[in-house]
């Protein structure tokens, strides 16, 4: 880890920028990196009950929100930033902006300060494929993939690697969204249409994930657009207001969740009934739970993102960097010779304080 | 503002450190921070409703706690990662470390991220002196001092220069935290007694400062040990099962909180019935509530800590920050030349793409 900035006197705090997790994805490879952030993002679910749930906690506002998502097991303790502002690009911003720690659950030290936005991504995608392995139907290899923005290519890697996805119909309200995926897709394999409309999208799709942004109660897929056996990859209705999916869609459908609490305020499922039944999609990946019941099935996951992904994907990242000497130690909590003396640090020196004995008055860093 | 490490390409925001901080004082002066430090909070009490407040998140375990404490108004969110772990001495570690962000609520990008396990004991002591000088008798000049860890310092200059104080009444149950307190408050001006026990520090005391750490329901001041007229300022009673008053001190007194739905869980008011009458703070600096009333007035001040003190002060450490020219820029959050296009963060280069548009594949930062 190299050493930026002064930080002696300082905890060693690991900090990843942007950079230093492109450069983490570069060293390993985006296709293994989506591997292997899903499979630590399952062995977590697989250990569902070890963890103290929060649904997030979020400061709503008119054009946006900032939410902080908690997590912590008997070891280790994480949260994430994040916020969602759709209108961010009149401002050349992300809609998606994050970033997240790890921390020590034994003394409360941040261990990890890392960026999230490119993680989210990162991690979303690696989520939605693990849920769509366990749930669409084996030998799914057309994805309509409705949304074209900043999280469209991870999803479509992520397909492509983990799931076996070699078909992508692609549409997005924005052209130049849709040729934007296109160019930064070439030379992946994956063979893209652009389509024209959402119901041109789905045509023949297996599955079908939707990622758009607009904060509203959007109706990107109608029932009269299913096809039996299809798996809905709902990604992008996560907050109160904003939704993809018509209520008829999760009706005809078998409904998988992360965090039943979370998902019943921000999914697509805040248009049904309370007692509309869900399946937690860790319950399917234990045993505990059936998945999809048969071929002519629709299952669909509604996924709003639940903090055990950043908890995994932040343990992913600090062990990763570790191995490969990635980031710079960030100087954010004081170390004291004697914690009791945080005083230490603002005390005048003795050179102020004459009549104190030489020495004394010192701050006593380590 | 200097920049560290590898900045390019990212938003820039600020980054504090312990160091900055210190630095920040030592321009200033203590006794100056502390003063405009309260200042900002007062201001801000004083426009309470326009705050979107909620109760702190936190997560315990046998050993400690840590906690996220978000708060926002329409134009800046504020939040503080802190955590409390009695025991952490023995790891040569605070008992309490903490760092906080300011964030722009328009668009979710964050502005300042800071060190506040320094500045925490600085916000507590400020909030502290500024309830005292609201509640306390006019003419307070000797406060006990029971509990002389990390923050005792901090509270003894908060209140020796916006209260009054000139005499300090000390006690610690460890000998060793008196001596260190009495070290670093020599050439202050305080004339400090060291003493044997609470129920000695407390004798002829206007104010009673209790500020201890253990993570018990500990009983540090009695009914018996009051008498009229004192102020007691509560601080170390601020989580679940950690109190340090007797319900009968509470039942004797006028009691004023922070943020009521916070303390009736985490105060010494958590052993009382629901009930139980409290006062808001910022209602008596607004006039909308009296505070004492009469000469013969117990007042108890059941601070816990709340969020708005951590906005306060992350603003006030912004602005200053800003005009001293501290602190480094911390590369956070990418800046995309096209914020959709967050794929370009760790899209293969044209090398490895020969058949690309030379230029096209190329990451388009800004």
């Amino acid at each position: 880890m190299r050493t930026a900035a002064p930080t002696a006197h300082t905890l060693p705090t690991r900090f990843l920028s942007p950079a230093d997790v492109a450069e983490l994805v570069g060293q390993k490879g985006l296709p293994v990196c989506l591997s292997e952030m899903a499979h630590a993002i399952e062995q977590d679910f697989l250990r569902w009950p070890d963890f103290d749930k929060t649904a997030r906690v979020a400061a709503h506002s008119d054009v946006g929100v900032i939410e902080l998502m908690p997590i912590a097991d008997a070891h280790q303790y994480a949260f994430k930033y994040v916020n969602g502002h759709p209108g961010n690009g009149q401002h050349h911003l992300p809609t998606v902006m994050a970033f997240g720690v790890l921390a020590d659950v034994a003394t409360g030290t941040p261990l990890l300060v890392s960026e999230l936005t490119l993680t989210t991504a990162l991690r979303t995608a690696a989520t939605s494929a693990l849920a769509a392995r366990t749930l669409a139907r084996p030998g799914s290899r057309t994805m309509a993939l409705i949304g074209n923005g900043a999280q469209s290519e991870f999803q479509a890697l992520a397909f492509q690697h983990l799931v076996g996805i070699t078909q992508l119909r692609v549409f997005d309200v924005d052209a130049a969204a849709s040729a934007k995926l296109v160019r930064n897709l070439a030379n992946t394999g994956l063979h893209i249409t652009v389509c024209h409309s959402t119901a041109h999208a789905v045509q023949g799709a297996d599955i079908v994930t939707t990622v758009t942004a607009d904060k509203t109660n959007a109706t990107i897929l109608t029932a009269d657009l299913l096809a039996p056996g299809m798996h809905i990859n709902a990604v992008g209705g996560d907050c109160p207001g904003k939704t993809e999916l018509h209520a008829d869609v999760l009706t005809a459908a078998r409904v998988f969740v992360e965090y039943e609490p979370q998902t019943r305020v921000e999914g697509d499922l805040q248009q049904m009934p309370a007692d509309f039944c869900v399946t937690e999609l860790w319950r399917v990946l234990s045993g505990q739970a059936t998945g999809r019941q048969s071929e002519a099935d629709i299952t669909v996951f509604d996924s709003v993102g639940f903090a055990l992904e950043d908890y995994s994907a932040l343990r992913y990242l600090a062990r990763v960097a570790e191995q490969l000497d990635l980031g710079t130690q960030l100087p954010l909590i004081p170390a004291l010779a004697n914690p009791r003396d945080l005083f230490a640090l603002v005390k005048p020196t003795p050179l102020a304080a004459p009549t104190a004995p030489a020495g004394i008055n010192t701050p006593e860093l380590v």
